[in-house]
């Protein structure tokens, strides 16, 4: 199993994804926000790139089975239903609706990531469960670490050693790319205390300030939403559901 | 002191740069090569970006005086007196010498950075003297590690957290960005053993299978060429031989 690691979403080369499994991966908080969702019932997300476009796909859709929410700058959309704390979005809120979601930078390495041939959405809350899909798939891997405003974030590459590390205990041989080897050993030597490594990175600082420490806690905890979310055609199900409507 | 790390060239952004003193970073090999031979009382470096390039600027220069170095595909180039390994570059063959260097990534490098205010190279070989020269200087840094092939390389990031780890041994409040982060987190998990984190990555392997261990050997010591090489209108010197020559 050859597994690719691209630190941000700019990196992305059609060519080299095309044959292979994108995970894509945006810790704070897309990836989190959406799994979570999905985990609660949600029907369906579909990621929009911009706020005008997630407003305009809402028109499709009746008062009261879809909700808006994403972020610009961390903070709720004006308008929005919700924001991209994963806290917000509970069974009550989001059972049976369509979730259309907005972010700076996790929706918008979604739809980069379509080049591959499935596309699916990880982050350490279902960790486990994507590690299991993939051994079960045996195909090449592209993780595609969504990056903070086009940057190097290292809690993306921190959940994606934690994927490697994943495939790496099953006994699957696996080769890595430098970014691959980097992330696999920073999981391993952080593994027993996430939020201590994390909390000088950029990301992890800035919702802290903002006070938004219960996000933080929920987005590093391990395997509390066992989903896979998998995207095509421009929306996201769980699995199991896309097993369902076969 | 803020430092700001570039995982390859192609993430330079010119304003980012332009205010601060760029360090680039290409372990394997062409910084290590260049502080070599200016180690070894080369009079200066001419980094090229083409083959064709670092031939007609050789044509400036007498028979003897100048010294042709580089390689593509990390091997000799027809017709170059030296290819890219730090042992070539001994006292014999290029003191007082002009060295026209061209190499796949480094050199490249290199010119890229030539938009900070500064621009010095670094390596292992060198990195306590690059320390010492920072300290002093008390700027803003940008790391720019040269990448293999435009993707991540394992080698040049340990090497920046090398730079950035004696930075902070020296009690110098530095604020770092992800990159920075993780680079120092790696390189001060594995400072006692950098071959056997680096004998899975890219370059390495490849390097290795060459059968150029020597280089390996040479190119990840610590402090054998103490010396600060400044990139200056097209020119990388000494350190010491700019101050002897104002």
């Amino acid at each position: 199993m050859n597994i690719i690691v691209y630190p941000t979403r700019n990196y992305i080369e059609e060519r080299q994804l095309k044959d292979k499994v994108a995970v894509v991966i945006d810790v704070l908080r897309a990836t989190s926000t959406i799994i979570t969702a999905l985990y609660n019932g949600c029907k369906e997300v579909i990621p929009a790139d911009e706020i005008e476009e997630a407003v305009r796909l809402a028109k499709n859709y009746e008062k009261n089975t879809f909700i808006l929410g994403g972020e610009r700058n961390a903070e709720k959309i004006e308008g929005f239903h919700l924001s991209n704390s994963p806290c917000e979005y509970s069974r009550d809120q989001v059972e049976n609706k369509t979730v259309l979601i907005t972010t700076t930078n996790g929706t918008r390495a979604i739809k980069r990531a379509a080049y591959a041939k499935e596309v699916l959405l990880a982050s350490f809350i279902n960790i486990t469960a994507i590690c299991d899909y993939l051994e079960a798939l045996g195909q090449d891997i592209a993780i595609v670490c969504a990056g903070t405003e086009g940057r190097f974030s290292a809690d993306d590459v921190l959940a994606a050693g934690a994927l490697i590390y994943g495939l790496h205990k099953k006994n699957i041989p696996i080769e890595l790319d430098d970014l691959g080897l980097t992330a696999k050993f920073m999981y391993e030597h952080s593994m027993d205390d996430l939020h201590g490594v994390l909390s000088q990175t950029t990301h992890y600082s800035l919702l802290k300030d903002m006070g938004l420490q219960r996000d933080l806690d929920d987005c590093l905890r391990l395997d509390t939403a066992p989903i896979v979310p998998i995207y095509s055609d421009g929306i996201v199900r769980a699995w199991y559901n896309i097993v369902d409507m076969r």
